[in-house]
Order: C-alpha cells, then structure tokens, then sequence
C-alpha cells in the first residue's frame, strides 16, 4: 500500500487531478433562485422540448456533457472514461446519455451523493494511472423523480415542511492529469449508515449522520480541522438536516463549525421559492458546486473547498416494507 | 499516463491483484443445475427465511460477504473498499448489505454486467495504491427481478423462447494485492451500446453487439486473440445470444472462436429445467466464475479466464415510452 492512504478511509492524490471544466445546465425554478447568474444555461421548462420527463433529463445530461467537451477543446475519442450517475432506476439517464458518446462507461448510483463518488472515482483513474481525461456528469429532475420516489406532482400531494425539492439539471465536468483549474486532493468515501428513518420525506434527518461521519472521519484522516477549509458544504441537507448535523457535532463529538459550513440545498433556492426545507437530488449539489463554488475557486475568491456530498439511500419498496432509510456522504477536497 | 493501459479501453494491471477468496449462494433451482456441486451455500426455498424476495436477496448477499471474510480470515476493519451492485432499483440489495459492514461503500450499476465491473474497479484501486484489500458482492432474485423489470411470477406470463432467467443467488470475493490465487490482469471496460431492441424479454439479442464490441476491443488492445485463453465466458447472452455473438463475430469482424466460447447464462442450469434461452442476472456470471471457473483455476484445470460480462441497461420507464434497451459489457482477464 503506497503512502497515499493515511487513514481508514481517505485516499490523497500524489498527483491532485485538475477540474479543467465544469458545464451546469438548471431548470426554471434553480434559475430564478440566487445562483441563476451562475449556470452556463437554463432550461426554459422542464420539458426541455421533449415528450417526458425522463427524455427531457436525458438530452440535459446529453447536452451538459457535449458541452463541456467543447468548452474544454475535446473531442469524446480522447476521453478514457465517462462516470455518471443519477437518481432514477437503472440510472437510466446515465445510460442513455453514455449511448450519445464512445467512450468507456461506468455506471454509479449513490443518490444524491453522486456528485463526489464520480468525482472521487474520476480522479483515481487519473492519479491511479488509468486515464488523463474522465469526464464526469449528474442529473436529476423533480417531476422525474417525485413520482419515482413518492408521488406525482400531479396528485398535489402535501409537503410536510422539512420535504426537500429534488433540483431539475444537470452537470458535468472535465477531469484531468494536466491542465488549469482547481484539484481534487483527497477523497473520503463514506460508509453506509443505518439511521432508522422511515419516513420517505425526510431525507435531511436521514443524511445527517451519513455527512457527520465522513466529515469526522475525513478530518481525522487527514489531521485537518473545520477550519482548515475556506467553505465546507454538504450536499443537500436542508435547513432541517443542516441544523440537525451542527447540532450532532456540537453534541456528540464537540465539534463546532465556523461559519464556513454551508449547504448545496440550502444555496441554490431563496427561501420563499416553496421549497420546504431546501434542494435535494443528484443535480442539487452539481448545480452549486459546479457553478459558483467551481467559479469561486477559479477566481481565487476560496482556495479550500470540501464537498460532502450526502445520499439518502431510499427504495420506495423496502420502505413500503417498513424498513429504514441508510445513507452515505462522500467528500472530496477541492483546491486550488 | 503510465504504461499500465496500452490501448484505447484496456487497462493492464502492472501488480495483477490476487482474488484471495470467493463464496457463493445459490438458489434452489441453481442448485439443481449442473453446477450444484460447486456452490458453497443453497437457499432451500426463495424466501430464505425472510418476508420478502427482497429481504431474502439482502440476506444472501450478506452471508455471502461474511462468509468470503471468514473465508480468508479477514475483518471487515481491515478491508479498504466494499464494491457492489445488483438489479434491484437503487441498487437497494448492495445498499442494505453495506449496512451491515463498517467498511467504505462505492455503489456500482451496469445490470447484468456488474460482477466485472466491481471486479474491475476494485482491482483497479488495489494495483493504484488505494487499497490492500477489496470486497465484491453481486446478487439477483428471480422473484425480486421479474415483478420489477417485467410481471411478478404470480401472473403466470407466458414466456417467448428466447428469453431468460434471471438467476437468484448472491457472491462474494475478497480482492488483494498479495495472497493466493487466480489474478486479474487485465480490464477492458465497455462502451454503451444503442441496440434497436424494445422487447424486454430478448436480453440476449441486446446484449450480443456490446460483447462483440468488447471482446474485440479487449484483442486489439492487448494483442491476444481468441485462442490465448483457455476459456472465453459472456455473462449471459443464453443460448440465443450466444449463437447470434458468434455469428456477428464471423459476420462483422471475421472471428471465429474456438471450442473455448461459452456463456454463464448456458452453464448454470439444463436444458430442461425450462429457462427457455438460460439463465441471466447478475447472480448468472458471478455464480458461474466464482464456484466452477474459480475452482478451475486454483486447481490449474485452465491457466488463462476472461470474462466478458455483459448488461442489458433495460429501463422498465423508457421501454413503456417506446426507448430500446441499450447494452454494454465489461471484460477481465483472469489468469493463473
């Protein structure tokens, strides 16, 4: 085992791959919020001139992809691997979207947390050897998998007030050995946590635990400490799961965080957009991450980025078996 | 990039990681196929003690792990990654199973592909330097499987004669970079596949091309043609895709294989225990490589394995909206 795993569960890159582009494509709702300025495009509706919901996350992911490889001057014959993920059964945007391209392809699922496994996967391919260029992408879409996870939009369902709204978008970056852009330096892959929840809207009480452990383990790993980072952002864990992970680190390891620790959820809506508690879904993280924050880092404006980003591991079968929801966070390090 | 990957969707291990161990549970009708013998556990019945198709599935994957851990004698505290998937929707099989483990979880989805793809990956992270050990899980449930893709087994659907059985059981493997046992060598991770096929009952017809494509991929890259290895075995293409691989193979790119192409799909059951074309699921390859394959090769009954596992990214969603099913399909050279 080379000296590039100092802990139990972090990995450091000997040689920190390069985020050399990143593509953000957000539905109506994500643009009319506060990072609207910030995505490279929008679309108008979310049936993005498709005929389903499903075909209209497909071409954004499509679209976020092709992009992204002009933007950085490649052509999708030099890539080495595509990783994808997303929410839906047999990440079926991911598929489709890997039929468009000729590239290798290796299909993840992590819920919500799939921003940083793609990203942390992408970057031991580079730093393993394997590859120079991964192109990396994520999607969700809310009328997608509203009616996958719980119900369609369309009953009018009531929303309980710590619900999340699963983000419509879709993102995708370029990763590589060389280049310009901010790094990816070590990657902290979660273990799978069993919380007991049982309730299919709360996805923030289930995440929590999942983000505190590989947050504490990730400081532990790398002898780093909250304020080591310039921002700290959990995926999407709400206004109701952001307060309850300060509250269980406070309580159950004393940790306090700064005002550095921020999340994906809570960023990309303003709080009277109707969106209960905060953002979730593949996308949520990716849209916050991949536009400002990724800008931010380019700028200069933060150099020390960790992206924890949190899954809720729902099935609605198991659920409707009456078993809980278990979750996993991911984080990686971004710097400049 | 270093010399490890000499071609465009090959990877070369430089340090071959070992498969130290391997367990494997079968379900009934497995176990009254011609591999009986070789399974290291049965299931007596579906339901495996448990409520559910589900639940049964997440136990025998969990007996699978622990038992492939007490195998080798190793703690769960000592392994570095666990890698899974399964068929289920949100790979809920793996997840629940991941519970269970205090080990770092990566979530993998390629259908019916998944048991080269987790072996892949996990043999990527350990010759990276990422990991001494890894432990791999697949698993799939007739019962579980049907009611999802297609109709519960309840309804008593007819079957048309080129479809297949999705194979219940689960298997595990430990993966490390020294100990004893068959290596893996090499990788050649597949491109997604556009198919034409919309009829979800011909898995093996959208399979076929995404074999061909790979194993033709993994001979151009590594310069090894179809009589290196002692055994060629696709995932589950049953007999129907088996006959049409070949003939595509003689068609399209000239090859003809010797006596040494078979199919797990063909290999784990009779003829006459009525699984129309064979079996398929990503229990099919990992029962087959992982109890007879694997013997074979600690023995030295053959010498040189490779694997070509292969997946129908079919999406119950998309077929209902008139999309075709799209293949792809991972290699791994297994070798003494």
């Amino acid at each position: 085992l080379k000296d590039k795993r100092r802990g139990k569960q972090t990995v450091q890159l000997s040689a920190p791959p390069y985020i050399i582009g990143a593509y953000t494509i957000a539905g109506p709702l994500e643009a009319r919020g506060p990072l609207g300025e910030c995505f490279d495009a929008i679309a108008e509706d979310g049936m993005y001139g498709e005929k389903s919901f499903e075909k209209a996350e497909a071409k954004m992911m499509e679209h976020a992809v092709t992009e992204v490889l002009r933007k950085t001057a490649n052509l999708p014959e030099y890539v080495d691997y595509f990783v994808a993920s997303d929410l839906l059964d047999q990440i079926v945007i991911s598929n489709t979207t890997a039929t468009k391209f000729p590239i290798p392809f290796l299909g993840m699922y992590s819920a919500c947390s799939a921003t940083a496994l793609c990203a942390s996967v992408a970057a031991m391919l580079i730093d393993g050897g394997y590859a120079s260029k991964v192109a990396i992408a994520t999607s969700s879409h809310n009328s997608a998998a509203e009616r996958q996870y719980r119900y369609p939009n369309e009953y009018g369902m009531q929303r309980p007030p710590y619900s999340q709204w699963t983000a419509t978008g879709a993102v995708a970056a370029l990763i590589a050995d060389s280049g310009e852009g901010p790094r990816i330096t070590y990657c902290t892959h979660g273990q799978v946590i069993e919380t007991g929840i049982t309730d299919p809207f709360n996805m923030g009480g289930a995440m929590a635990p999942a983000a505190l452990d590989t947050i504490i383990q990730h400081f532990e790993d790398t002898s780093r400490g909250p304020e080591y980072y310039d921002q700290i952002v959990t995926g999407d864990l709400g206004q109701f799961g952001h307060q309850l992970l300060k509250e269980l680190a406070k309580d159950q390891v004393g940790v306090e965080f700064p005002h550095n620790l921020s999340d994906c959820g809570i960023m990309l809506y303003d709080r009277d957009q109707g969106v209960d508690s905060g953002g979730s879904g593949c996308a949520c993280s990716g849209l916050v991450v991949f536009s400002k924050l990724y800008n931010d880092l380019r700028r200069g404006t933060i150099s020390k980025l960790l992206l924890v980003a949190t899954g809720a591991l729902h099935s609605p079968t198991l659920c409707h078996q009456g078993e809980s929801i278990p979750s996993i966070a991911h984080a990686v390090a971004i710097e400049r």
